[in-house]
């Protein structure tokens, strides 16, 4: 059905599987209070009204929600996988029931996740909302024509804001982009207890094997390092963390983690998840010293952090799925296991993050594209944060949301706070 | 299928899963090297040699290493489910494929669930094992002449003790009953360490929310409650603990927890998780008090901890399934929901206990039969606990297999100790 | 002044220390809320009306509550100390005042602490409260005669349980003793929590340093060893346990510990406490391979868990005392630090249990001393439990105490809970 | 001896103490090995060669241990006490015989307190280290004539650098400061760890009482609050905080806190502790609704976040000492405590931070100072944060103290990092 549609104006899996996608997207909607309260306010203001909008992001139940906040707020949005595993193509369906064009399919290959990506760019967009920043640097480096009529965009992930960074180092950033992740209300959240939970979630759906008692390596100790060490010692393992950045390395020392060199690291690890942004976090010197039956997973956007090429070299023909997203690797005897092809553990072998986590994250992308649209003239090319307004807007609705009432400062505390008398 | 087959030797779903099963029983065996090393030694000792045993249990991928091992050990064993939902097809097919006759369909009804412990029981049993007490209650009630042939049973569960406790002080009960739930490689392990994580693993795959910031009420903060609350704590959650024991309720709040009635714990839920060994443990007050889409689940042995029979009479027609495993009960405006229709949740929607948990719980069973057959002159019709001896020896098997070499005892040491001088 | 009252009914530090004292029994008494009320019971009933006592405790405001209760409850009592460091000299001098003789005094030498273990002796006691079994096994080696009055003693300790139970086993004992410490209410409290928190005490006054991101590694994992390494835990610190109980190090490994040898712990070792129960946990063969700088603390009742004579030996004259209750000795060019001369740290350098633990223990002396009262004539010289029923009286006083309200069997579930069918 | 020598060059307690401050300034300094080497550095390179520097700051072994590096610098400093309880006497002594001004008396009055201010002000210093901005204020509103003078300042707390905003804010800073509590390797390691665990061992050695099953209340979530919320809990506490910035607020709720406004919150507490940075965190409002027996504690930098006078008001003539650092107020029948008179808790009643915290702080006040002096032309008049390549070099020369050795990027790592492509 792909290929026959890949012409039209989506590509999908199956627009039968619509109602499916449908019950979930409103499952994930009650989980999502924060987003529903801008949704409303949206579709009453309109702060979108004819924006032509690409997106690009996993196409969850949760991004589903987005996509229809966009179109409440008056946007013109087609949608796009950012990644090519993390499909949920009922989910697919309904959108483009709901007329979110959408081209993505579970599973798809480099070569239709490519033509995707094209396929949202050719809707010729004046705000991006990207995932990794596939759509902002195919657009820099293939699309010059397009680039004057982009008002801005938004970046959800570390790994697309350091890309962009080093664009607008080197000087050819084009248009502005708001790096959604640097919002407290994001990183906390989403890289934090997100990441973290489903992390987790990812590696007991996809072996089921018992953490109590495991060691566990963390590679990277950011915001989502942070999170899945937390939730692996709240399990029960032993965590022993790596870091190449001396301050986040002292301070994993600090919260009670073992510190070593990944090569190090390597043969006590029981299971080793990957967190670091960067390339080849676990290499062949590290493969060649784990132990028989260690398993490795990765947390981080890109399926690039275990090298799975020189794995893939060092197994030859040894190599099998033993169960659905695990991956036996041969190596001089022993028994290397890779989950989920190397790809997101979350996404690919369970549902991404958690509604409410997104829901966090995906306020940000509304109100920061609203905002880039009514700043449109005053921004420049470059890497923002989101604004504190922002921020702290989207904590009070959250808390509002769980019946958290909190202190509010006196008079004679802000009087105090403000003065250096 | 099912109904041609049940006049035959065996009843299951599907024969030819056999070989998904036996892949899937070859990847849990990676995770239970206690019970290999006892899989060995029976197939070299043949301690069961010629027993007939009737074993009721969770038909998963571990049972199965289970039954080898008894198969290995010289036994004529048959398998029946102890829960209607838990039991693996591919696993039954791959017993039945390896000659150990199965009577289990996932699903099946109350109706064939008590057919198949009838079918059990037709085998005439030595040895029994059992979980839950159903096959050891239904022999009692209605196989009064098949009692003298029983040199004795095992039984898995703390539910299944308590009532074989209460026909012993009945003095109903006719044959010697290991309680392998008393030993302390089981219990610790199976109980605490696997109920813990298997309970989570089985709320995030039913619901995917997010547990941190979440208000979790536990029932029960005996060995199972104790190690949901850990795990529930470890993802983050708020934990309110409810209990009927003062001593267990004071170490909940000495382990920094809220100790409430449920009534009162209740009001303030996201989830409840109750694991009592009770019935009702959460009942028609508590429905009546819960927040608009409180979530229920239960990790006991049997479906009755949550009234639900209460709460479908005040839902009425109210009632939906949103996603599978989770059903929302309309009740006075509000979405209660429930997971798993109520059942063992890590059963129902999850995998069950990880193969290393049962490792240990599975090890005690197979160590106990073989004890009862090599004691079955000595003892009397009593619930009697797994000796200490098998305990540590279990315990120093699974420590070897974690690579963990302890202390010994100096001489000094020792004689230290045994004086009191 | 000890020397000159050596000879009259008490042998105490400065008797105008006593408004000192009382002020600080009257600050334990508001966290001994479950003593309190047993005392106003025993004020009324006088249980113990007119038997002879002989306490050997920790001469603390906690045990003055006890004595006093003793009091209350128409006793003669007359008290020593369990521990020549532990003893605080105002709460000694509040006693006397109070018309309890105490002898002890802090700092006592060897010989002083003999000679007031004998001076409570002489009081020929119907009644004997131990802590360490001192006064139980000096009474059995050397005062025979006096044997047959005695209605029976507690025993505070693990320790001292393990010398009474051997004794027992080799047909010595002959009176009864209850084992206070096997009460739920006690080790939970006493020896997790109490020991937990003051050892973590202990240590941060004798040293001020920084738990978090420090390597400790505690010997032996029973109820204090846990207490111990959740503590450190709790404070930042990596815990290592050493054991020689195969499922207590199985537990270890499984609640996320490490578990080495202790001579392959030594070697990473920032701290060391042990708690053990038996001699040289530290042996020569681990301070050769420690870190310099390291330092040792005991929890356990004994000075023994180190073995100090030979690290004496090996640092000869290299020794020389750094700070209060901070000793350093010099070997092979290293400095190794031992706290409060190897003593219980919790008393050496803080303050002891905190009083609301103690409440717990003192509960259960107070309840079994009126208990072995009222059983006098059907308790055989055998070592006994804490009967359950003062067990749970002592939890629901304190649940009480704490505001906490929980749940009660409904008549339904009572009955589900001792039916079988 | 104080008023005596309070016309010469220094004001201290008694300078016969020098050899014990001595010995505890060494025991410290083997916990400050950053502090070590770049005293050794200094000593070598003289960075502040003839540099007129006052100090103000607490009093402790590990000031010294700065004022000592200062010196090895070759710079000519002065000492005043930021906190009139925490100066430790031996080491005023010791630092004045090491050739080092100081004017500080532990429990000196106000009046003294403020001579001391002005008399190393009076040293009409070139570089300001400050500790609560007391100098840097009483410099800009009484000193004009000195402001041109001064190099720089670099502040300690968060407090101190609102202060120093504030007059930033208001065009009146005239010279720049090094807000160190900015660094990463200040707040993580001192605010959160340091001020976590000794503000727990100040309550600890204040009251000795059981945090096990206690209800505490953390008034603030900054870097402070977090690190005595997690040692609370980490101790068996339940654990309540209070905030006024939604971000933080919903930090803790996710981390897994109650998070209630005070007054809602003071009714359950038994332990309330402020690090607010605020005045008035606990209220007249709060005071009037806590429990009976309730202990407030403060661990911000003043002594005003507890309104203690309101408390004086309600409590009239109902006041007393119960222990040291332990003061009751009768309030309307109840009993409310106040420790350390609501000043810094740790200082009050402990010793401070560990050296090995105040190690890294101090380590970036040691190199700001550095730093100030070599960039004397280029700073402006604001407030700086510390160079993030001090901060690295800080934890890098931390991480080889503790043996931890960590990756490295790899050239492909690296190009990966920058690249955009």
């Amino acid at each position: 059905m792909s290929s026959s549609t890949s012409t039209r104006n989506f590509d999908i899996k199956d627009p039968s599987l619509a109602a499916d996608g449908r019950r979930r997207i409103e499952w994930a909607a009650r989980e999502m209070p924060v987003l529903r309260q801008i949704r409303e306010r949206f579709a009453a203001d309109k702060p979108l009204a004819g924006i032509r909008m690409s997106v690009c992001a996993h196409v969850t139940t949760e991004t589903a929600n987005l996509a229809l906040t966009f179109q409440a707020g008056g946007a013109d949005a087609v949608l796009c996988a950012s990644n090519p595993l993390s499909t949920q193509d009922d989910v697919a369906a309904a959108l483009v029931d709901a007329g979110i064009p959408v081209f993505a399919i579970k599973g798809e290959d480099g070569e239709t996740y490519d033509k995707h990506i094209h396929a949202v760019i050719a809707h010729k967009p004046q705000i991006v909302i990207d995932d990794g920043a596939d759509v902002v640097t195919t657009l820099h480096k293939q699309y010059p024509e397009l680039l004057s009529g982009i008002i801005g965009g938004t970046e959800e992930t570390t790994t697309g804001v350091i890309r962009e960074r080093a664009m607008e180092a080197d000087g050819v950033l084009k248009f502005p982009i708001i790096a959604v992740n640097d919002a407290d209300t994001k990183h906390f959240f989403d890289n934090r207890y997100g990441t973290g939970q489903s992390t987790i979630d990812g590696i007991l759906r996809a072996t089921n094997i018992l953490l109590a008692g495991k060691t566990a390596v963390v590679a990277g100790y950011g915001w989502c390092g942070k999170g899945i060490a937390m939730r692996l010692r709240g399990m029960g393992a032993q965590v022993i963390v790596t870091e190449i950045n001396p301050v986040r390395a002292l301070e994993a020392a600090m919260d009670g983690f073992t510190v070593l060199k990944m090569v190090d690291a390597a043969p006590r690890a029981d299971l080793i998840v990957t967190a670091t942004g960067n390339i080849n976090a676990v290499d062949r010197d590290s493969f060649e010293v784990m132990k028989d039956g260690a398993i490795m997973a990765n947390s981080g956007h890109f399926n690039s952090e275990l090298n799975l090429k020189a794995l893939e070299e060092m197994a030859g023909e040894g190599r099998r799925t033993l169960r659905p997203f695990v991956e036996e690797f041969k190596v001089g005897g022993k028994s290397l296991i890779v989950l989920g092809e190397g790809r997101l553990i979350n996404l690919a072998s369970a549902e991404g993050h958690p509604a409410s986590v997104m829901d966090m994250s995906f306020a940000n992308q509304a109100l920061a594209a609203g905002y880039l649209v009514s700043q449109a003239k005053t921004l420049e090319p470059r890497v923002y944060g989101v604004p504190v307004e922002i921020d702290h807007e989207i904590a009070r609705l959250k808390l509002v949301s769980m019946n958290i009432d909190i202190d509010e400062l006196t008079e004679d505390q802000h009087r105090y706070l403000t003065s250096w008398q």
